[in-house]
């Protein structure tokens, strides 16, 4: 074959996708999906609605201005000065992207060169990796690591990063760290303490920090979420992202957003004008009207921003609850709708796996789908290749489901446990 | 200001944007803004009709297929079945990506390295330029060339390249070659020998070709839309782009897609799930109900494959009257819907425009927006800076607007005439 027909070096070995291979193990129908974070909820009534408006007004289905909307970057600017108790430029300090993903591919490739060094945190989402790979900088990974819980009930804040082994990774060639919080997949919100460590070391070796908020508003009680860009010295280093998605239950949208200072986000704007020039119109538009409606009643228990999350706190307990009834550990979170559970605990035969070199998680749910017909996520798909190890034990649940989904998996599980129970009596 | 907040390299100087400068500009709502190729006519019924659905339901608001939502990618291969008479996967042979601007920027950046070289012939679509240097590559420029008309209308068929010329371009380091028919802005539609010698080339040379047909259903009596996917030895080196924007007349939709062999396209997912992952749902489901419609009635005068060229024959002729009655020469398009024209036979008064370094075309055009209220696009924004000048007398008209825009444009061009007449006077 000819050697044209060859990849960019760029993407060299950046073609495995956890989402591709096991999206494609779940599609079978007598499959429980608890893998992908796909909402099965019922979505709020007033966003499908404007959608639906929307789409028959010929000018709305027409291109908008590239780096935004203007309704909606209007609406993003209104609604983080009040988080950020400061003004936000909606032309200059807002960029909206194709998802979180399109803000956090955006950032990487207009502010990293090759011979950069990027500080990952692990367990991470799993595309940070490739995308710093991708811009011919080397991640520099650095783990959470759990404190030993003495018969409590184990929690996503007993995963900690210890400040000197952090701090070791930063020298003059960093020039960012990815932080994650609400994080996925271990659901740890960080405190004020663990992020100021953090800004002081950004500050200290003039880092910038891509800050990944995709699950701001799933923050379950006695937890806070803060933002890292709020912090003395840092609004002027921070992107900061969101998404749709994750927002307003809509992952099918694509559509996100980096908050930051004109002197970075202009970075993103042009990598934004050179790979997919702006974003769908009627989506943006719909999006901007949702954001009004809930931005007019945030005190409100009915705004979506404080009902979504009380919504998965229920289902969240009730996660815990049934992973605990069939014998597993699992580490309960305090934001984003992810649980993850030691599954080493189930002793399950994975004898008959093929591919005996994949990690312990990937053959457990590659076992568990094909013999219980519930599918999850390996949490060593969010390792780099050295910490696969320290996770392989781990496998992520997925809480935002329906009613008829829980009830799926509730037997299902009980199966599974019933199965076990018998082999070891 | 710290270091740190610079550009990466790959993105140094290509923060300048046509789009951008010249629809702020026509923002002014007393503006009659020719400019962009924002469709003002009326949508298929069924496309919104469609989308105004979907968007109620639940499932269809959420993540789907990473290389492209399974109905849509399913439609696509059976209507390019038809039009290249072979199979089509639609796994492996077809990519949807956030407008053919995404499927060029994930060509480009999954094809193409550091170092490489890629044909551009010129004028070209603005953004081939900036994404082949995002890429680290070289562009090497190649213009098409006017022959003398004696007096006959001025066609875009008359805008040829230079066999011999083209063929000096290629060498061992050509990597790829960007084509675009129908062409925008010129309107040419390459014939079946002008293909016939580029392919040649690309075969003689084993270069690839990224094909951009985003028009190519646009093409106008007495001529034919051909594809170079097609020639014999072109498909292994080929990926043919479209558009849903262009299709349908929905460019705010930005939904694109790259048909080509299994071992090209890859490349191209890489990029894709390492960049947004994912196209939006709702618009691919939309989508796919309108390919439908249309595959079903592909020799139905009503298909609106066929209903919207004639619609838009009808306005090309309009628009070459108007624009030959207030003196002006255009070129006759035999396709897309821009029209360019030279317009230094107007002999505008520009002594009052700032910036004198700007090329005559910009200028012209900043001068006609203030003071006729017409906008349009500077021709030497599709050149590279050595053919600026080669091209700076002309400007881009869009002619896909409906029947207020048009009886304004009438008026204001009208009113320009009797302006310069009555000066000339
Ligand atoms: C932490 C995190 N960041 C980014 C994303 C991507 O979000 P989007 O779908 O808006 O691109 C996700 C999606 O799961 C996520 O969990
Ligand atoms: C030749 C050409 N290619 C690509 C595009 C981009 O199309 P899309 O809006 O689908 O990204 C355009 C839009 O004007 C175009 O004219």
């Amino acid at each position: 074959m000819s050697s044209k027909f060859k990849n960019a070096k760029r993407i060299e070995g950046l073609d495995s996708n956890v989402w591709i291979e096991f999206t494609k193990l779940a599609a079978d129908p007598s499959v429980v999906n608890l893998g992908q974070g796909l909402p099965d909820i019922s979505l709020p009534m007033y966003i499908k609605e404007e959608l639906s408006k929307i789409a028959t007004t010929d000018s709305l289905n027409q291109y908008t201005r590239g780096f935004g909307h203007p309704s909606l970057v209007k609406a993003l600017s209104c609604l983080y000065e009040k988080l950020y108790q400061n003004q936000i430029n909606p032309d200059k300090e807002v960029l909206v992207t194709v998802g979180a993903y399109g803000s956090l591919f955006n950032a990487i490739h207009g502010l990293i060169d090759e011979g950069d060094e990027v500080i990952i945190i692990v367990p991470f989402y799993d595309c940070y990796e490739p995308m710093v790979r991708m811009a011919g900088a080397t991640p520099v990974f650095v783990p959470l690591r759990s404190k030993p819980v003495d018969g409590r009930k184990w929690s996503s804040s007993d995963w900690t990063l210890d400040p000197q082994e952090l701090a070791s990774k930063f020298n003059s060639k960093t020039k960012a760290i990815i932080l994650n919080t609400p994080h996925n997949p271990l659901g740890k919100v960080y405190t004020r303490e663990e992020l100021q460590v953090i800004a002081d070391l950004c500050i200290k070796y003039d880092t910038l920090c891509i800050s990944d908020e995709v699950y701001e508003w799933l923050v379950y009680a006695g937890n806070k979420h803060l933002k890292i860009a709020t912090f003395p010295g840092m609004w002027e280093r921070t992107i900061t992202i969101g998404s749709a998605g994750k927002t307003f239950s809509v992952t099918g949208w694509k559509l996100g957003w980096s908050i930051g200072p004109d002197h970075l986000i202009k970075h993103l704007q042009t990598v934004q004008q050179n790979t997919v020039y702006t974003c769908a119109t009627p989506l943006q538009e719909a999006l901007a009207h949702a954001f009004w409606i809930d931005i007019k009643r945030m005190d409100d228990p009915e705004c979506y921003f404080n009902s979504l999350p009380k919504e998965l706190e229920l289902k969240r307990d009730r996660m815990v609850h049934l992973l605990e009834s069939i014998g597993l550990k699992p580490i309960v979170p305090d934001g984003g709708y992810f649980i993850i559970a030691d599954v080493s605990l189930m002793d399950a035969d994975l004898s008959d796996m093929e591919n005996n070199n994949e990690p312990y998680d990937y053959k457990f749910v590659k076992w568990m789908t094909k013999n219980k017909k519930l599918s999850a996520i390996p949490v060593s798909a969010f390792c780099n290749s050295e910490t696969k190890l320290q996770f392989e034990k781990f496998v992520r649940f997925c809480f935002i489901k329906g009613v008829h989904l829980w009830q799926e998996t509730t037997l299902l599980m009980l199966c599974s446990f019933c199965c076990i129970l018998s082999r070891s009596t």
